[in-house]
């Protein structure tokens, strides 16, 4: 018993150690592990298995609006790199460096991608001479490289997993349609498959993407009360175009610049998905994104019969992602690991259970208990999962909007700066001497311009002038 | 027509300069293009589609012998590099090193990934302490770098995609059959799904892979006569495990090395079905891995009634990966870029078949024109689809074969080797200096050793010493 124990009682509480729990469900629920390379780390297969998923979801909704996969070089010659001046100068300080290919110095040296808008550039430039080669919907699958100095597993590391897609277009509204676009598929993404709740809004000038003339973006909320950036998708204009010389000829017969957009997601979701949904027993995945979403205990499988009526069970449910646990830990332990590693539903299945023909569903967000016969396992199990997915978004919705706070004085904003976390809901005159001081003094930034705006007061909450935009502001990750 | 002739005179014809018509293929048919970082290339969506069937048809055989994906770090410190030394004499003179982070020089120099046997020993020296955490199967999609001095679309560029399994195994017996089970899933998905007919078989020393104790390889024979290493899978013994220090307790309470082995297959195999199934029209693709596999080709299709039911005709194969071309270019044009693209069928429809209820289904290989009744399309097209894959097959297989010949003297050897462009079969007395001494004097390597062994004679081709082993020599890519 005493080995038994120590699973749950090795991870840190939330409340007592937001991070700590974090940290210990990151590497208890076995999804990365560190390594010899600082400030990287593995994915390991429970955590990869949730990003094959997002990336097999988010793949299929790209392609239905009419993205196609590539996949460009990961290094970058300085030369490109310093071709656009925002750009260079948002990325410069932060990537890495190859100075020598095998035993030869280089000539020039080259770094590891940070974001491919460069590359992707000197691509379109070849690529595109008529506005019958446009419009570019491109994206790809791969890892980046930023040097950060403190690093998270998923939320900050030195090398990434995401999708970058990269477009070019003939018209300045084609790009704006589709920078919202796929913002709104992020968006929808989130809801939908991850039970997270967005915010979908514009970031301000300062938040913007390095060499962006628009940046919108989806906040979510994690349950400390953070904010964490979960997908941008940016408005390039023709600035890139220009820079790199990227020219079509029109249907008019005259030489135009492309408008282009770029947009990505990354694996910082798979941290988003432990913030919002987890809790003191662990991981808690939502059905649509779990890997494994039924988990089948046997009680007592060394008796006659158990076993093979799991395995029956078991197919009986093959329309589910659905394993059994027949190693032999005790079922108190195959519990404790089931709910660790936030697998949605568990079915237990002893001989008196059988005997009654019936099995016990364990829903792992609310630990319900759902006595089920055998034969209806299969629709039960189905609705269960539906259920479960809609409420875990629900109550991340009502999470979120229970820390979400307005604030029309600058005195009530500071103190719920200081005293409550979450999102603080304000009013903005629009120049960033504001919203620095906001920083400055109330340790928050601009989350985003969200599209529903709503008149809170007619000023801003910092200067007093008339307020141009309401802002959620909050602390992020 | 000026224009329409061009995209197909600027093909080379693959008798007169073979390197040529495979450089404009990969061009024209939109696989690849070239960048401006040296020796790396741009996957465009023609290439990048065939490389995702490939993806997702090796991954679901992987995961039916219990692989699980992972994702390791791309650089590997200098120092954990060097600890295996035959490994770091291999791959050392060909990586690309990162030395700077940001603005600031790293302490140690990292290089990226050529492969990564050295990051998964470091991850499961942590990771593995009893025979209870056996068999360790992992795999990882990644790109990798490895400082080619001279390079070519697919075949050898200085970055490539390919998966990397990497295991580790409680006894020696059960790491070899892993290590052939794997051999034989790349030969069976080559043979199966790319139509590439395949020698399997056992690479000599000399050949073998940096660090390995035994590695095994399948060589398939390009259109030219020329070999190519198409996949391979490493028995490292307990090599890595011994300089990792990778120990576990068994079953017996002892402490032991574990034993490994690693497996691959690149992007280069895109390369392989441009060489093993081209022709003068471009490229031919094998049903099973085209990403169309069948394009509508309406005639005069701005007649009232045609593009309709070209779209009819589409929805009737929608068990199939189908298109239309309704773009405004000519049939004759659409017909060269679907077989420039190498897209298996194409499907005519004119007003006259209309009128007669039927279509024409083109075979892209032989050009065999197949008039078929509307009503019984979607089941002609998949029966054809399947001749199509089995026949190319056949096909590549009867020209391997009369491409394959047997040396029983050296004169005789020296003489294929000059005149006759293929696979020589010659027996071999299993030294290094006889092997080297072929290159020298006949420009062949050793393919391998196949696991189907003849006795041609009892002796050595070169130094009439007793013969060990029958080898497949050649001239390889």
């Amino acid at each position: 018993m005493a080995k038994e124990k120590k699973l749950v009682e090795e991870i840190t509480s939330m409340e007592e150690d937001f991070a700590q729990w974090y940290t210990d469900v990151v590497k208890k629920a076995e999804l990365i592990d560190y390594t010899s390379v600082k400030g990287c780390m593995v994915i390991k297969p429970a955590g990869y298995a949730i990003w094959e998923n997002i990336q097999h979801e988010l793949d299929r909704r790209f392609k239905e609006t009419g993205v196609e996969n590539v996949y460009l070089p990961m290094f970058i010659p300085e030369s490109l790199l310093q071709k656009e001046k925002d750009h260079v100068e948002g990325f410069a300080p932060e990537v890495a460096w190859v100075t020598h290919g095998g035993l030869e110095p280089l000539q020039e040296r080259m770094c590891v991608r940070p974001t491919s808008e460069t590359l992707f550039c000197d691509f379109y430039q070849k690529e595109i001479q008529s506005y019958r080669d446009l419009p570019k919907v491109y994206n790809q699958w791969c890892s980046v490289v930023r040097w950060e100095k403190t690093t998270r597993p998923f939320l900050r590391s030195r090398e990434f997993l995401w999708q970058e897609g990269h477009t070019a277009h003939a018209t300045a509204e084609e790009a704006e349609e589709r920078t919202i676009q796929m913002l709104n598929l992020y968006a929808d993404f989130c809801e939908e498959v991850l039970a997270i709740p967005v915010i979908r809004g514009r970031k301000t000038d300062k938040e913007k993407f390095a060499g962006a003339e628009a940046t919108y973006t989806i906040e979510s909320l994690m349950h400390d009360g953070k904010a964490l950036q979960s997908g941008t998708s940016h408005n390039f204009g023709d600035g890139f175009a220009k820079a790199f010389d990227i020219q079509f000829t029109d249907k008019d017969n005259q030489l135009k610049y492309v408008h282009q957009t770029s947009w990505g997601m990354t694996t910082r979701m798979i941290g988003a998905i432990i913030m919002v949904h987890g809790d003191n027993s662990g991981l808690v995945l939502p059905p649509r994104i779990a890997p494994t979403q039924v988990m089948i205990i046997p009680i007592q499988q060394k008796k006659a019969g158990v076993l093979d009526k799991a395995y029956e069970v078991k197919d009986m449910l093959s329309n589910y992602r659905v394993k059994v646990d027949d190693t032999d830990k005790s079922p108190g332990w195959k519990f404790s690991e089931q709910e660790m590693r936030g697998i949605p539903l568990r079915v237990e299945l002893g001989p008196k259970d059988i005997e009654a023909n019936q099995a016990v569903i364990v829903r792992r967000d609310t630990r319900e208990k759902i006595v089920t016969p055998i034969p209806e396992l299969a629709t039960k199990v189905g609705e269960v999962l539906e259920t479960m997915q809609s409420e875990m978004l629900e109550r991340a919705r009502k999470h979120r909007d229970a820390h979400t706070y307005t604030a029309k004085t600058l005195d009530e904003f500071k103190q719920i700066a200081n005293e409550k976390p979450g999102f603080i809901k304000a009013m903005w005159c629009g120049c960033q001497e504001c919203e620095d001081a906001l920083k400055e003094e109330a340790g928050v930034t601009s989350r985003c311009i969200p599209f529903d705006q709503e008149e809170i007061t007619g000023t801003c909450i910092h200067c007093g002038k008339p307020a141009k935009h309401m802002v959620y502001w909050g602390k992020a990750y």
